[in-house]
């Protein structure tokens, strides 16, 4: 408990979801209906005729949309310590066919408007010898448990413009950053000027399913060869569609998601109780703490599972919940912490 | 019916044991149980202390598995028409950051050893101008439906073993062709010489999973860096796990190609029946046929789907069977073939 | 001698521009009044406003035109015997990151309209499985010898134009081309309907120096900083610059070429009247002859020096002359065959 | 005048080998006797077997190297300032296949061992999510004018060993260090365990011409692959050795080295009397200045050129001197000085 949301199950209405998906024979590639039923549900949900892509992981979602938008010799500002820099592998590098991430600081890493347009200014399409950025990628929720506003994210996305930079946003946890910001996904995506949605369902519920949303048009001609071309066009393809399909239906994902963020919240309320620290905003479904030995120890021998930060000192650790924390486990982390 | 085997669902004993792996927390990216239960069930059904990587496509395996054995300025021998050539859109290609693939020709789309030899003596590790051959990649079933036999394949990885080539198969049909050959996995695979494996489930029942199978250590110190880099690492990694260890439960997987072998042998001879040529040999799970235009016509009345042999002239047309062809299925095509 | 027009010194007046170039400091990257120079003489020569990129080899000009007109999951329509092919280590494959070569055949390495039309048919952007041609790449003179008159490239140049593809030139041997041809430059190119040119120099003179010629702004955006990123961009760019200028000055380029043609016209008499079979056209200034095993080894021991041709049978050989190649040399050869 | 080393002529002598490398016919692709002469220079030089690959820059020689060392998915430890970072546009991610760059900071744009011990400690080759560093490269001179000790080098060589981490030096100025640190070749690279230099020649008196020196055979079989395939290998090859023969006879670079670093100390002793502060250790031929408005203004008037640091704050310049620095350009711009 509290390691990731990626170590909690699938929930059983997307299992449902997909059981119901394994009936006779379907179109392969896409061409099947639970595909356009999860293309549809993406359109409404967003309020506008988008691209979708699905793929089966986030890492995947995020290396397509970034070689969509920026060629080979280009570069992407990011985060420092953004999932795409320090968690896939290179993955970005590999899809962009090698790309440049070219990194900025800022608060709960979260990137600045003014850190992203000094970033920007250091480069000239004129100058051949420098880097050359296409793109900007940020993290929502961020790494550190922020979640940017609409307004934020505006304003990212003016200096883009600016710029002549395209925006994407990884939004593996674009769900809980939503019943955070409590607005529309249009209002955190394209009306706020994002151009690629990584948009995640795994973290929150799904077993392996997220969708690439191409909004205006970014990329959307490109990432369907670009997709085939790194093995993520599923044969059987209603079989991610009928995750995002259940996913959607029905509101499913808000309400996995406002539970998670309650559970962080509750959870939160916990540890600063027992006199730890939190060190970022806890806007979504993750907690950074620092936390006294005694007390790392003594949830651990609860049952609770957590990480050391890598950024934040000695002492801090982050947990996170999920669609599946219960009040038991808070209780038990309650209970463990006021024992030590 | 009859486009292709990743038209039909997935086995339901196979859902049953995703249904079962969604239970509680689980370690993320491999470190669950159903994984270290999959690994086991391959090690058994191929008597080897293999190495294994699971993802969740064909294309996928096949690139990986290249790109593992072959430096980017390397060359991958392999069969004209062989899927990794004219159906992954690239991809063993871009895995392999830019190798060449050197296409040989050979009746059935099996490669011979005279041409596989003829080919890699065209070449020098000494004239940097030329092609630089690392592997050697055969299909199994080959998609012209036949099956190379245990011996076929020894002599291939003589010649591969001679010129210095790891020999690559493409087993996206590999139950199949297990089940034609009548032998052990150990016998069509590391026993003959092949070095990696791309071991399909798909096709024959599964969601969406297959499982890179190394032998001899052969790619596998590389393999899990690229997987991870080309976002193939999934976090709910036992989705994957559970599938292939659904399929290989008490031997499932080879009673689902039984099946689809039978069917094909059945529809193979409703079609000669009717007149129809068979092109290729019927070995496996796929019949390529040349039938007259009212012949196609009064089969896609009947409901049967087939697409046209890219390779085998006018009139040419490929059916496949799978593990839910019917009886039924077959008696619709004799009945739409004897009233054409 | 007659080995290859590669082994030939270069020519003086290069070598004297060279060191005209060498006085006090210039501008380093292109920004000199030498590069101006080139840049003026060869639009001056092609009669148009093209972008110019000067490089020192010809794999580098290839291999930067074709990125520059090829996404990384596209492909390029050649001839199999093509220099891009078969002679330059896989150069347009790292690149373009990845992209496919798709072979045609045609006689004496000129590909038809027809083949090429066959061949960008086979694919559709639709399929994302199969491949995605956006160039077709000519030689001029072509691997066996012959020049493609500009009637013969207008028409691959329209099979392009309606199929959507852009169209290169390896000119290689573009001088001994044009000699042939009897056409101006602007003919030869851009009238003709090529896109992008690489204009060579290092075989006819100069010491290693090619131009990328741009027409219609075809590639000219990107490909600086493909090239900058290939290390392809000389700092002291004047010694580039000044042979090329060298080379255009006063027409050397086309006086040289000249000498070349018909010292090979003579050569190739010199072995019909031996007997020697000529293979394919003497169009420019190779030749492919069968010759006896005695007058292979007669020659050599003359100190003549050639190459077997890889694609023409036993007893097949190219001799190459050059903008050195003298008449003693061939009267040498002549000597050797008749005693033989 | 001070913009940099690349905006000085060639060197006569350099210019007088490449001129009687020009007679008649000679075997192409380095198969000629220049290229032995230059070879076994280097050897001398170095007092050792090394393994040499010649390119015409410095970019190439750089990339080439990293790509000798670095898996497309493993990393390259290096200062933030690097060349091969800031000012190559992108090559070293492009001739990897995407390798990432992992930065780390040092006084005067050195890598320190504690640095660099840390960086590397961050990583795990178990750990697939992070990157996977597999060399690192440090630059001799570095950017900000400084030369490491061979005791410097052997301490960052320590780390490099006990992380499993290949040394690559960029020796883009390695003449220049050699004078300032008064040692062997041999001291400053393989005995202070450096595995690949790129050996410049370029910025110190050539046209065009650098030498990659492999040490212990690190690299050596794959580069001749790596060069061939970025179109670095000249088929009129005795050109590119006749620049480094003649740069190395009778001890030239040397003796150019010393002029370039004794005039830097000259120009520098200039730019302090005239109260300007010398930013960095002027241990070569480049200096760090910061001026007052009216003194830059006062050198630029004078015909002087320079470029602002882009690091070291404003009012900050870079002055190089080179070969053919003169006495007069130093008084020239003292005048200018004390003028102003």
């Amino acid at each position: 408990m509290f390691a990731s949301d990626n170590t909690a199950p699938a929930h059983p209405a997307i299992l449902a979801a997909l059981t119901q998906a394994n009936e006779g024979i379907a179109p392969s590639y896409g061409a099947d209906t639970w595909t356009a039923r999860a293309e549809a549900l993406l359109r409404e949900a967003f309020e506008t005729d988008c691209a979708v892509l699905l793929v089966p992981t986030g890492t995947a979602a995020n290396a397509l949309a970034l070689a969509a938008l920026t060629p080979p010799w280009g570069a992407v500002i990011t985060h420092r310590i953004a999932h795409i820099v320090v968690d896939e592998g290179g993955a970005p590098e590999f899809y962009t066919g090698g790309a440049k991430l070219l990194l900025v600081d800022g608060p709960s890493a979260k990137i600045t408007p003014a850190a992203l347009d000094a970033e920007a200014a250091r480069y000239s399409r004129a100058v051949v010898h420098g880097a050359q950025p296409f793109a900007v990628s940020i993290s929502q929720v961020t790494e550190s448990g922020a979640v940017y506003a609409p307004a934020e994210i505006a304003a990212l996305a003016g200096v883009c413009r600016a710029r002549g930079l395209k925006l994407h946003m990884d939004g593996a946890r674009f769900a809980n950053a939503l019943e955070a910001a409590r607005c529309t996904p249009a209002e955190m995506s394209w009306k706020a000027g994002v151009d690629v949605l990584s948009f995640g369902a795994t973290k929150n519920g799904a077993l392996a399913a997220e969708a690439i949303v191409c909004f205006g048009g970014a990329g959307a001609e490109v990432m369907p060869h670009l997709r085939k071309r790194a093995g993520h066009l599923f044969s059987k393809h209603r079989y991610l569609a009928a995750q995002i399909a259940g996913y959607l239906e029905g509101g499913l994902w808000r309400d996995l998601a406002r539970h998670a963020n309650a559970k962080a919240a509750q959870l939160a309320g916990v540890l600063r109780d027992a006199g730890a620290e939190t060190i970022h905003p806890v806007d979504a479904n993750m907690i950074f703490a620092r936390l006294a030995p005694a007390q790392a120890g003594a949830l651990r021998a609860a049952g609770a599972a957590f990480h050391p930060s890598a950024v934040d000192g000695a002492g801090a650790y982050r947990f996170v919940c999920s669609w599946a924390t219960t009040d038991a486990e808070i209780a038990r982390a309650a209970q463990a912490l006021s024992a030590a």
